[in-house]
């Protein structure tokens, strides 16, 4: 049965070099708008559910481009604010083989989803209308403003008995020199709050500084990942092991540990087009199954095929249906290396 | 010595979205023309040959935009009909590794060439004309005035001595709810006109309903194609298996049947840019080499060649030259897999 | 206070050529999607609004094409149907100064709107939840089916008291070789469903066979249409008198009757990029100033100066706001010709 | 009836800047293939005639693309020889209103063209195919052997019956330092072997060395073409005057000279989208009346619509059919200045 | 003889939305690099002088591509210093006709040149190499720093016998609430560093608080130019008068006051294509007159006829080399409205 | 420490159609400028050196438009002459897989480089302001007189205790039929005269006409690279050997031969984006690493990876930074094969 889910999360606008062209050599942009809300939320209305944004947006054509692009999506703009100047923006040069791609901010802290003013969101309201709520810790990491706005919204949606989802998405270029120390007590408050959490070994071990004596990444996840869930009180947790290899393709495979099981996804490999996104529409694949009350293998291996659909997409933002997805569930049985 | 060669087939307009792109992320399309009719006359008309096309066209502005194409093509409109109200028109959203593309078609039932009536064409003129003329599975899924079109068309060239060339390719979704059932009639009446034609193991079994114990698909094709050029009284049969890899490559092998031998070309293997249009390549330069009389070993190799190098280039239509082709024959020596 | 108004009407993928080339010279075209319910829809709610379309798109890649544009317009999609199998499409190519534009026409018969089954739309569901719905007479052209749900439509809406909007629009080559003769007792069926109408004098003489002495149009237009009022029982007509100048400029002047009384706009002269739709803008700003009651004078330059304005954005589709028009229509006035 | 007229002239590679940008701001360039002999084969088979052309052409890609081009253009290249190596070309910048456009040669005296050795052409072939044969001034200033070649078809056709028609076409920058001395015993031994001649009372005061005390273009024009006619023994001399006017809108007027009698167009002004080989559409038009033997105010009105229409659409050759013509004469009286 | 003039002012990303659309029509933008600075330093090195920019770039892919973006405008990039973090950036949607440009700006004053800690210039260096330096009001507006910078290095030239150059450029949205009384004090500085301003009588009305009897711009203008010249010490003052036409047409008129005379322009009217930068080419036009010592009336002819062209090109800065203004000069007589 | 290094070479524009089509397909090009010097210049710049252009560009628009380019890529235009008419241009299909990409040349020999008079450079003040100076044996092959400018560049700088760098690039179809007999002497002339050299062991047995036992290319290499060294005096040579991969991969290796001793480049294998211009980066590596005194592995490394990078990016010019490279050399270690 289709839910209401929302997505907290600021809107960028997206400006890509086309080709394989760098900055100094071209002379036009593509532009569409991104996020991880925005991925999520409109990953979530194409499998069917209504998905919806909580942003801020300028009240300039800035503003106006993104929200019917937003639209465009099948995003619900219901909480969609409009108000103050600016519109955070980034720059992205593909690469192409050893020459990796570049992306060059502006100034995001600037804009109008980064400086909310107190009130700005009606948190009740929003609590009042989702099923379940998605934060980003790239959200996390923006100014104490967006932070308050973030655990309180996480709160509201709790108290009625919505669920809470969040995405660790640890960024050391936000955190400044103090990095994980800076943001381990906000990630902490997040995960108490948190049923479903998106994360891997990493995470444990660097922003929460967790410890284990295995070597093998496989072995420090079955290890670690339960205690996290232990400790926090976090029904699932789900993430995705990648490799890259030299000639643009990359692996991916899934886990997702529940009910004390941790159950991994097929092994799937795959060309690139586009790997931007690729995260967030995994993590669209696992809250779908989680909302459909899939088995958990069901939820990993329709993860994993929908985050490998998103590296064939141009732009950041998932397009694939439930029912394409489940064609490449099926059709890459083929592919698979076992 | 070149030949004059007719080609009886719709001509549709392809609108593709660049890159790869979705319908609903793009803003723009590309065009051009195509078909199987067209793509053989203009390869063959490339191979040095007077390659015509036998078709009708809308007296409108897309009728000729079509019509330009087709001489730019270096096909001859001598019988290019102009009348009727619509031209056939399909997209094609380009897929990316995991994901297929996608091709949407206009009702092409209503076009100017499915509804030529009764004495559009002057049968006898082209007979005397032509050296050869070519047909399509596509085009006898059509309608009964089509088919009818096309066996007086047939029957024409072959009283007055020319060679009936016939490409089964079989489409599924043309044929509706009886599909072989109702095809079969249909086959059999073109098959029993034709000297040349393009087939496989699957059409002898699936559409002619010829059976065998044979497992392997080379097994399959050795027995049942001698059987099916005996039934039918065919000259030359020849046909492609075609393996499709996880990198955007794939493989091609040719063969041909005649004077009682099946022949085989090298398998190659190549990188894919655009592989529609490949299978009339190769038809293309199995007819080429049949016109020229080239000995049935050159003929395959020059056939699977030309199929090749049509994957390599964008659009539907082959532009290698024989002096191309050729020089693919030799240099793919150190790609061929043996 | 914003209003709900439902648009009925088909959807058309618009195929321009790009800048002034023709089909036969270019290679690339640039879609969007449009019709007079998706202008009209859009228009009002830019106005503020909610713009509703009443429509039945086919279930693939080009319905979801049209669906995502309809959103990124703000148009609602609650009475947006899925099935059949064809989107009705047109190619533009732009005329310029001397040389006309040209359009061409897909088989639209046979799309998905002009195929809409009986029960395709829940007539009560739409009408309980507009305040107005708005019909326009290219849908009446197209054949019974359509003009049954028509009728049933606007006979649901004014049953449940909301208002019924008419536009006339008769388009020649739609009505086939009876023309007027047959179009007429259609028209008169809507007229008397209608509580606001658009025409001009033309369509008081030619439609509906009306008669006058007067030889200058200003004079017919404030003899008949008063006439046509009281006939049919309409609230408020209006309509524009445009003139064409030979150096891309067009004047425009509106006219609304209401209350006994023939209301004109100021004449606005301008130069014109894209002239599609800009009936369609006129007609928005009309029945914005109905549903917000503003006076005739003002409802009137309000429209106009939409329908100048659509005159300056690509595509058939205002884009406009209630804001962008207000200050038209006062920077306007050093422009005016009085 | 339709007739067989051959142009005898050079294919360059037009690279035109898109839009206004200079050289030095773009990046990139769109191409097409022109030159005044394929302008003229392509109006006069848009007109209904078969228009071959007589030139040469390399062998190698670009004559590829050119010979493409010119059978879309819808010309016949039965006399189209490939060899020499290069292909004249030229850079074109848009100018805009205060700022002219800007052209750029590449080195045209090494192209196939204006290579072409003895015996390139089969002059007899040539004249027994054709009704009549189009030369032009730009042509006649490229060298010995392109003038050789020129003078022997036009006297191979003249010898078996068939049109002579010379275009004066002087371009200062050709002729070197002697400028109008060097030229003019080639334009007389033009002169005298032309049935049809381009030109206006400039040439003949400046090409021929011709005298008049009128002052005023109009009267010079009629007291020396008559002269001119005399002179040379030509049947038909036709030409324009043309102004231009501040806001990107020029004035054309035509003439005909012929029977005694100089006739005179109405005056057509019109918006300018593309100049550039408008004087070859206006030369189509006379020889299509000449050809159909028009009355000649009815060859010069047509022949200045065509001219008006010309500037219309991109590219440097005529795109508009008779049906468009004739349209453009009638509708365009109301834009006439009388 | 030619010069080095140094101009001081913050290098701008234009990313320009194509053609007339929208930012929520489009989906591509064309970027380019900008600023007073830069047009007014690229249009000298045009005029053959040694053009400076004193600026700061981000050490980033922005900054790099902006750096060779005013490499390939022929400025010396000797002053040029790289640090901070972003560029300052703006979004162009192009007006038409009725509707006008919109222009949205990202948050400059985070920008690289904006945030220039003091001793980035090494405003000696500047001062020996250059025999003139370029200021603008826009500048003065953004921050204390950016002013401290200005008013330094305008002191360092000064001292050592360059030219201090100033263009007042008022612009309303960038001086907050208090607006004029706030600019007041800033631009008397500047003015009496100044020996070359570039103002109009508006400029003396609203921001130096001047007061006039006079009602007419002409009168105005005449009565207080003297004023402020002699109130400040001023060697040379001009400006422009502009009035704008219904048909995408203006009219412009320069004046020069200088030795107690004010020499005013030809009024020359034009069509308009891109009008951004104009006006920094007019005060190229000037200041390349006073430093070739032009006589006044020759420079402000030269002025005005530059700025018309710089209507005439794509972007905001001048591509007019000396020669193309002397033919405009020249030329544009015949259109010149007395 | 940066130094100063001049490279003498022609300027062409590069003219490549866009994506994988062929020049009859498409309708628009990319341009660009560059040559063998151009691409060094411009990487050398890149890696912190001042890299200067000696050649000669036309007057005109094309001349510009290159010497605009020029600067954008940061190559001093102190030597660049300005002369003559015409700038070589060469047209690039470029090839997909099976398909080889196909260039085609315009008559380069009229250019202004190859005309440039006697005189046309200051070969001394090219050699008192520059550390090395660089040429390439394209340029050897195109006529006496180039020659002529090429060898007393070489002895001015040489003379002056410059660095003279050749490379020996031989092209066989500029050279004629007397192909290497032909090439010898210049190339004799110019080793002699030369401290840095580019070739491989072919160059020593086809151009130099030396002789080896060996069989293998290593063992060729090791065996008469020092030959050469030592007989015509020459500090270093360095080359590469290239294998080239169906998948569009290449791998490269390069080697340095210096002080007695033969150094090896890891070797490389990459995908490839633009493959010309690679050489050119290789090179700039080596005269970098030479110029920086690196030990001679790691210049080796260095231009390996230079390279490689030169393979990633669009166009024939080298566009990363000596950073970029570095980070290359780092990173390729887990995809380099040992």
């Amino acid at each position: 049965m289709p839910k209401t889910v929302a997505a907290f999360g600021e809107v960028m606008m997206r400006l890509a070099v086309p080709g394989y062209d760098l900055l100094s050599q071209a002379s036009s942009l593509n532009y569409s708008f991104s996020g991880t809300g925005v991925n999520v939320a409109s990953a979530l209305s194409r499998f069917g559910h209504t998905g919806l944004l909580v942003t801020r947006l300028p009240q300039n054509p800035l503003g106006e481009a993104a929200a019917a692009y937003l639209r465009k999506l099948g995003i619900g703009s219901d909480f969609v604010q409009r108000g103050g100047s600016y519109l955070g923006l980034y720059f992205l040069e593909n690469g192409f083989g050893a020459r990796p791609s570049r992306v060059t901010y502006s100034n995001r802290l600037e804009s109008s989803f980064n400086t909310a003013p107190e009130g700005a969101y009606d948190y009740a309201a929003i609590a009042d209308k989702v099923d379940a709520v998605h934060f980003c810790g790239i959200t996390l990491a923006m100014n104490d403003g967006v932070r308050a706005h973030m655990k309180a919204l996480a709160q509201a949606v709790k108290a009625r008995g919505g669920t809470v989802i969040f995405d660790c998405n640890y960024r050391p270029s936000l955190w400044g020199e103090q990095g994980y120390a800076a943001a381990k007590p906000h990630y902490e408050e997040m995960l108490a709050l948190a049923d479903i959490v998106f994360m891997n070994e990493k995470d444990a071990m660097l922003t929460l500084g967790m410890h284990t004596a295995a070597k093998e990444r496989d072995e420090q996840l079955a290890e670690l990942i339960p205690l996290v869930a232990e400790r926090y009180g976090i029904r699932a947790i789900a993430g995705t092991h990648r490799e890259i290899h030299g000639d643009n393709s990359h692996s991916l495979r899934g886990f997702l540990y529940k009910d004390g099981k941790l159950v991994r996804s097929k092994r799937l490999t795959f060309s690139v087009y586009d790997r931007i996104g690729a995260g967030d529409a995994f993590a669209s694949g696992i809250i779908h199954g989680e909302l459909e009350r899939f088995e958990a293998e069901r939820t990993v291996n329709f993860a994993a095929a929908a985050g490998m659909l998103a590296h064939t997409v141009a732009g950041d933002t998932p397009m694939a249906s439930e029912q394409d997805v489940l064609r490449a569930v099926e059709s890459s049985v083929g592919d698979v290396e076992r």
